[in-house]
């Protein structure tokens, strides 16, 4: 049969990235409490393709990734981005997984245990034999309101938010120590169980810490900084104003001078 | 040429509902306060099939959308499923409109205005010639929780939440009316614009009157039943607890004997 | 600390459902080839709320997710309904669980295997001891347009499109079951991995079947109307038409008289 | 009142970005054809933040935009990113207007008009007084695929595909163009309204013009190397390949030495 892909293209210009976009796969995380995690992932795989070539083979992503049956990891993710460049004839490959991670928190006054999940993404770009890797997390938080609460005769709003992160790692860390970051960088982290003794305990400790998006956000990347794995970063936190019906957002990236 | 959606049905099997999905479109509604307001709407269209017929002729439904050229109201949806069932040949018709329903609400101590948008849908459907309608309408409120307030030695907390109502009507009303009786069920209004005098007002508002969803959708139930023109309702509230990365909701339905 | 829920209700009226929604959790669930199969649920949980109570306890519903540690079936989800009810003393519970499943699928010509992923959604409800359950399943296919076929020179429009199936059981039945179901009625089921021979294969296969949403919609009908272990059915067909920018749509659902 | 935000930051790190999120508003864009049309967008604003303060007034952003009563273009982009940057006192503003753009279409045979929404958004970011902006397009077309049409005796799988244009310009160009360059450069446009002659005439054009997202992609970048007025672009082809359940993509970013 013809292979139309591999002949000469229309017009000869290179293309950056092409593959493919949102195959769902169950796959195992490492977990630093358990060894091992169950999670489902969404996938994108993609090449560099030359000027010279009409189209890719898109089919060689999908066998790379069935024939791909080991953990997620920093380093199964370069034996991936490996095996692509290699099927594909490529001079660069890209692969983004992007994954729920569950951790068992543990209620803060009764010790009452339940898991939370953790939306995350790792993605890895290799070009020639260096892969750059950038893992994201996302952690629900609780913020308060410090102007609400300085101004109010009683109460302060409070709400949801997230911690974004995005991290270019120069050595390994737990997906683990960026949630404890997080948690600690906010008025209060949340749990799935809380039973009346930790509502108590979580309400009173969020509002002994009452914190700006750009409060959160600044507490976040001191701690990002001073990680001895941390290369690069950005954070953003976004808070679901109760007050309103739109949400406040702050954006920190580290920068080359850092 | 060929007519193919006019031949018979390989399976002779009534459709309960056969059109088109997910068109977008400019609008105008209703508005209490300026008369009219300009929105964007996302529409469903659709017809009850024959058993006898291969097909539906969906360019048809294209025509009519094009071709009605009112504002949306409860009149003009009627000629719109009229005019759909009489270029369908059809015995029912039914039409969907979700969209933006903007409001300007003024902040409650320093008098600042600024527009709120509330997701609204309008769905219809006409068999014979009598159409039965429901509006759905979705207000963001805030809420206090009472026993986080009861147990703490400071605080509570609280969270933005969000009533949605589905009404059948017996006679008119207006949008504005829902959105008050879901203001006034909840711990407090949110608005865009709040200046510091405005932000101490509702978050003073909201502690006084903590609730949980049980409480809001209970208000919100008992408001839709005094109001002389709602013949059927959904209620459902759903808050995003701040203290957890889930959410609480409590619905309550009007039934027959009520 | 103060029991704020037992308390009495401000407005005594029953609540027909109020619980919890949005919970992330790991699963197991029964799968035909392998035995079991690991994915990943959103959650929601409920209970009716009598008029006399002004709330319900919110964080025994996460301790019995906690503590419900069984693979995901009709047998464990009727356990966990019956505990929900027992810890909140409720006349009637509910459970959803919204899931991937996972199934191999086999390329038609070369016999290549690869993942597929399906959304599907098992909810239970409890009133007194029966349980009452509904089975979602979403199945992409793909469809050719008979029309365009039939007036066009060469060629006809085909795309993507969803069966989607609401079934309640009265027997066992394997999700593969339903998928098989409504693989058979469209032009051409759909696989992750397709080699070049496959590609010729579906292709052809497809423009053999050329069928509208109306086809496949009343194909799947007849059906789930055949099967021994369906009691009622709701099914639809939703095709991304590739030379519209909007979709189409077809309906069927069982009646007490079918 | 006690003005927290300008009190000093507990960790006096620059803010890249600070603001709102989210907001909805229904606002007027030139329209090439008729002047001037009415859409609804979701608009987010923003700032930097010297590390010396604690807080940014998010009120003002309200304000602003409040006050802000133009039709959204360059110019009053422009005039919007000033009033911020004054109101706030910043060094820096950012402001994103995310809108759905519509556009009469005439059917290519029977030359039947139906309107179509393109998903826009218009992004700027003004330091010192100089503004940089990016206008964000998504068109919908269709592609047959040439592999498919190749090898099998009849037919060829087709799909509904997205064209993604970011665009950095150096002179004025409207909307209408980059949607026409999108559409020339796909198997065929897409229309809401097609009668049956219409249908014969996108098929057939379709099928004689069949296209990787390799080849439409490259058609893309090469009209925006060769349009007068745009500076730089990243363009993105995404299509929903209906013989998959999963999408295909390329993406083409023009580079400073280009």
């Amino acid at each position: 049969m013809q292979d139309i892909q591999s002949g000469p293209a229309n017009v000869p210009l290179l293309i950056d990235r092409v593959g493919v976009k949102g195959l769902e796969l169950p796959i195992v995380v490492s977990d630093r409490d358990k060894g091992a995690q169950h999670t489902v992932a969404l996938v994108d795989l993609g090449v560099e393709l030359p000027a010279a070539f009409k189209g890719t083979h898109m089919s060689r992503f999908i066998e790379a990734l069935e024939n791909w049956n080991e953990d997620l990891s920093y380093r199964s993710m370069k034996n991936l981005l490996r095996d692509i460049k290699a099927r594909l004839s490529a001079q660069s490959a890209y692969a983004s997984f992007a994954f729920t991670y569950f951790r068992r928190r543990i209620s803060p006054a009764s010790g009452a245990p339940s898991l939370l999940g953790y939306r995350c993404r790792l993605a890895g770009e290799m070009k020639n034999d260096k892969p750059d890797m950038i893992l994201d997390i996302t952690v629900p938080v609780m913020t308060v309101c410090p102007c609400s609460k300085a101004i109010s005769k009683e109460g302060a709003h409070s709400q949801r938010a997230e911690v974004r992160m995005s991290i270019r790692m120069k050595g390994f860390a737990w997906i683990e120590e960026f949630i404890d970051i997080a948690d600690a960088s906010a008025s209060s982290s949340v749990y799935p169980l809380l039973k009346r003794e930790d509502e108590k305990f979580v309400t009173e400790r969020a509002f002994a810490s009452p914190l700006f998006v750009e409060d959160v956000v600044r507490n976040v990347a001191t701690a990002l900084k001073r990680h001895p794995h941390v290369q690069w970063f950005r954070a953003e936190v976004e808070s679901f104003e109760s007050i309103h019906a739109h949400n406040a957002f702050a954006i920190i990236e580290s920068h080359a001078a850092d």
